[in-house]
């Protein structure tokens, strides 16, 4: 897809594989597994699962579940950190529970 | 890849382009876009489009990037309501803005 001229394909824009794989490395690594532990446990190719954390290739909604199987972390969890390194990259201040017009409420008028 | 024996492709776990495609459209619908709208803006076929909605392909990352720019909410923002959706599924309390030990620290001893 990374050759056709979706909106979004020349704006410098967050990639989401990218830093999914990030995520998906850094909690391996904290766990202190090998590529090959990953692979075997989650039931995927060792080059698929390199290349996925190397942000080359998109990982299917499967095959991210089974790696989040395999690292022993929800899915929602490697989302949310996706999530927040996005929300970084993009400048965007994401509430986390307190909602936005609350926030308004609270701030003084200046 | 659905056909392929995943570690998880059997364990009913959530999936993420079903709560993805969910999400995506409740944001179109809020906003009061038609696909075609949405498909015009981010440069995408309405087929595909239509199909990432009902959760029955893929998005790859700069397809999303491009229909997040058309519906103008940052990626980040889509990717956390994905997770919390996903969070409820798995039935997990993913913390928000308190770290756990915290929480433990604050949780008197039984």
């Amino acid at each position: 897809m990374s050759s056709t001229s979706h909106a979004a394909s020349k704006t410098g824009l967050p990639i989401l594989r990218h830093e999914l794989g990030e995520v998906l490395r850094d909690l391996r690594q904290n766990r202190g597994m090998t590529l090959r532990d990953v692979s075997a446990k989650a039931k995927v190719s060792l080059g698929y699962l390199s290349e996925v954390e190397r942000g080359q290739k998109e990982a299917s909604s499967e095959l991210l579940a089974s790696i989040c199987y395999a690292l022993d972390a929800p899915v929602s969890f490697v989302l949310r950190e996706v999530a927040d390194r996005i929300a970084l990259q993009e400048g965007v201040f994401v509430p986390e529970s307190v909602p936005d017009d609350l926030i308004e409420d609270l701030t003084p008028a200046i």
